[in-house]
């Protein structure tokens, strides 16, 4: 790529590290609504073709996803409510990233685990990350599973969490995914994940 | 649930039908925000404790994501530019529903595929359907499997759309998950549900 052309460029396993034709330059960015949960960042944008627009994303901070196992093989799952979807959500615990965190995600695991369930935590390791839709946000899920977790802490919640801390067998909501019972694709992946390459 | 109480209740597999001591009851909504892609939903809320507050979400249509398969069992994919994390991205094509489509699913993935491929499909068939990211938004996913997929239809892209088509080996794209090599959650999801329970 040459110097000074300040175009984007991708950073994937698709990057063949010379120019991307299929790269947007962004010209310039602002903030163009905020609220506790997230920000939405406009940019306006030059498409290959040269064609300007405007592009709108959710930007939100990164998140930990904790598959948390009990000494004797159970999972701990929370249920929470999602105004987003009116309904009762099971899933696994999950936190946002704080920038004092971002050196060590297996501590952001252990903390938002504690924090949301009461479980401690024995060891921590990392499975997996993905953005889990990057058509509309930035968000990213750091996946780690948690093995021997004990009831030891006590929960921690922020203002507007109430959350109903619950058990399950993991063959059981490994079938529930199968079945199209459980909606919650955060906690869907890292089922799937973790039973095909966890163990 | 008490007649006229106006509470809002879940509708997961998570609700005993009677009233959810989780549930927040929704005051009022309003479109907060509003841009080609989605829109940003405010709504005032009562939590199980009696605090109101405010909660915004990000709104948008459903979508549906494909997971095609040519008559000799290659992956058809696709390259885009993600604005929200500033790559190239590598997927399964997907698209939104629009209001016409709600009835039939399984043509709005048809339709979603040659437009964005050039490959229509001999069969479509549902796998699953998973909410990617509900506590900031109502996004909801439709995975369906096509099978016999041929070149022989026209690309025919949005006016901010610049794709690839590509195809890849599923061992290989289902290797790519497992080494972290994959960051579309939306993709990998797909990839470990069709790897688990599609064959």
């Amino acid at each position: 790529m040459t110097e000074g052309t300040g175009d984007a460029t991708g950073r994937d396993e698709t990057d063949g590290g010379d120019a991307e034709p299929l790269a947007w330059e962004t010209l310039y960015g602002e903030t163009a609504y905020m609220c506790p949960g997230f920000d939405i960042q406009r940019e306006r944008v030059r498409l290959p073709d040269g064609t300007e627009t405007d592009y709108d994303y959710l930007s939100e901070s990164e998140s930990v996803v904790i598959v948390p196992f009990t000494p004797d093989g159970e999972v701990v799952l929370i249920e929470e409510w999602r105004q987003a979807v009116k309904r009762v959500n099971r899933g696994f615990p999950a936190g946002g990233v704080e920038a004092s965190d971002a050196d060590d995600l297996a501590t952001t695991a252990r903390r938002e685990l504690e924090e949301e369930t009461g479980y401690e935590a024995e060891a921590v390791d990392h499975l997996t990350t993905v953005e889990p839709a990057n058509g509309i946000a930035d968000a990213v899920f750091h996946y780690f599973v948690a093995e021997g977790c004990e009831p030891t802490g006590e929960q921690d919640l922020d203002h507007n969490e109430s959350i109903r801390v619950t058990t399950a067998d993991f063959a059981d909501l490994e079938a529930a995914v199968r079945d199209d019972e459980l909606r919650d694709g955060r906690t869907a992946l890292g089922v799937l994940y973790y039973a095909a390459f966890g163990e």
